[in-house]
């Protein structure tokens, strides 16, 4: 696999550049994809880089049936002498490779993924736009193409990968969101697709988004599916609280993603020396600690806002303001600690930074 | 709705017609398919019949990435004198909207939709096959196609019609299957979207179908996802068991999908006056009945094979035999009486068939 060379085809028609101010998340692409095919005879073949274009199936293809399908989510920076950068795009791989085992989808080969990312990130390079917070979002996916209505793995797949510069996610300052413990619908569950990054969870989310929505909620904060009671994780971050000086995040139980910003802000934790603690989080436990003032800060993380700030928690009716709706010490300064590294500002100490470019 | 007419360009190279006897499920398809576009200015519209055709999607398409898209199966039967008959299609409507609902996607007509299948089966009758137990298999579903890599629910949809002619389920007289519950694996539960039928729930059944078909079974019986106890249903069928003269169903909780063929199945045996009964069903209960020596019959039962007999139980270590490992006398009775009136040798004393031609 390493020794398959990419093959290119130019765009002939590029695209205008969208304006850095007015960028939304994921609704502009760039002028190239990456393809790459599997069959079961030849494997994963065919590695290819195309004028971003249509995908074209079979009514039947897998995909739209029975969802055998994964997705990873990472993100290229441009530091201000103009380098390119990922952000530990081998954890990601390594996340990708553990949903498709889940999902029965064969595995791709790391390092030439990563290539691939590279590659296509490069060529795309005048893409990536450069005003503060801005980054050019990288999404690898694969779907199951085989024409069949039984329910059984795919023979065939494609592996595609696009790229979609994206605004900052906080354009006047971080503010806190409001979010709502979720106590009618379930996301995931032990035994579940929970920790893999593949569709149906996502779609299982769509009906409690929108009703806390009507409500001025701007995610849900997922309880798990069992006995609804212990704290798993928001829409697409993972969750941490600091209670009365110690940080505590869910552990890896099965159903949550394991998050590559949560390993992030875990190692900075401990590398500062402040105590950080996974384990089964009861909402009863974060209620009690925000009765007893013990509720110092609550935040989200994630590849797209990198730290989020939670200003209010509503739960069981009641509305849990958190440090005076502000952005907490720890939450700054994870956050500034992180895009620091993210954009070239700050030591790389961890190694955790590849350079495209 | 009701009044939009459908567009009907019609193929010039009609595909030759597959043998009867080497018929697969869901490999082939017709000549034809309907296709109805979604956006939020003009709702459904544009209802037309094609050539089969591959579908075009941007790669960014909702469907691929959060897997937004719901399903419906159901068949169309030739009688011994040519006529096309339709099993209960209401039902399959009104439970692809029930789907809809769950996944945030816009209703459809249900009565339109009927039309819309009607009219397609009927360009479509010589794909029907006639030899006996086969029949021609409807796919309606729905794909997300908005390219946007948001989680929210898509703006723009395509309501699809596929159909593949499908062959005789027992080839050589009903063959009891041998199927294992499951114990470590859940498909759904409470307050996720097993009562849907959404391809996210049938991803997340791969591993553990692949992982018992390597110890020689057909299928997973899946236990609840909160306790791990209580019976929910087999891959594609729900689960009846005949215990001491009385059928048992597990009662539809929210995680299980309401098959048209259960409802079917309770209805025959009510008005057979044979005791039904939908309630929570424990795996130590059917185990108790089992060593008691009062399992009588065990079935699964779907659009698929309509009645399947289980032969044998998996569970725990030890393999319960059901019945000899032969097929029972009531779920005889109810296949013979299901395909009776599917294929019009039978009374419909339901009025449970739509013709179509
Ligand atoms: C369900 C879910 N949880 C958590 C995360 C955060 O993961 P990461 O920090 O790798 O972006 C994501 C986003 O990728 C997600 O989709
Ligand atoms: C999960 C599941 N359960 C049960 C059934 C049986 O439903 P029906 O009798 O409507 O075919 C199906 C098949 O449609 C199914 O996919």
């Amino acid at each position: 696999m390493e020794n398959q060379e990419i093959q290119i085809t130019y765009t002939t028609t590029e695209k205008p550049k969208p304006n850095a101010e007015s960028l939304e998340f994921g609704k502009i692409f760039t002028d190239h994809m990456f393809i790459m095919d599997y069959s079961l005879e030849d494997g994963w073949h065919s590695p290819r880089i195309l004028p971003y274009q249509p995908i074209t199936l079979d009514p039947a293809a897998i995909v739209f049936h029975y969802g055998q399908t994964v997705f990873e989510g990472l993100k290229a920076y441009k530091t201000k002498d103009g380098h390119v950068r990922l952000f530990r795009p081998n954890k990601n791989m390594e996340r990708l490779n553990r949903s498709n085992r889940r999902l029965c989808i064969p595995e791709i080969d790391e390092e030439f993924a990563l290539q691939a990312i590279r590659e296509l990130v490069r060529l795309e390079k005048d893409w990536i736009p450069t005003a503060p917070g801005t980054s050019l979002y990288i999404r690898p996916f694969i779907i199951s193409t085989e024409p069949y209505l039984g329910v059984a793995p795919s023979k065939r797949y494609q592996f595609i990968i696009i790229l979609s510069p994206v605004g900052a996610y906080y354009k006047e300052g971080i503010n806190p969101v409001k979010i709502a413990v979720e106590q009618t619908f379930v996301r995931a569950v032990n035994g579940g697709t929970g920790e893999a990054k593949t569709a149906g969870n996502y779609a299982s989310s769509l009906k409690a988004q929108e009703l806390v929505a009507e409500k001025g909620y701007a995610q849900v904060l997922w309880l798990d599916g069992v006995e609804k009671k212990y704290i798993e994780e928001v829409g697409s971050m993972n969750m941490f609280f600091k209670v009365d000086g110690e940080v505590i995040t869910p552990s890896l139980n099965g159903s949550i993603l394991e998050g590559v910003t949560r390993n992030s802000v875990i190692t900075l934790l401990q590398h500062w020396g402040i105590p950080v603690i996974e384990k089964k989080i009861s909402i009863d436990e974060i209620y009690q600690a925000y009765k007893d003032g013990l509720l110092e800060e609550a935040f989200g993380t994630g590849t797209a806002a990198v730290i989020s700030p939670v200003g209010e928690l509503s739960w069981n009716g009641e509305k849990l303001a958190i440090n005076g709706g502000k952005i907490g010490e720890v939450s700054q300064r994870l956050y500034d600690t992180l895009t620091g590294i993210q954009y070239g500002t700050k030591e790389d100490t961890f190694n955790w930074i590849i350079e495209v470019s």
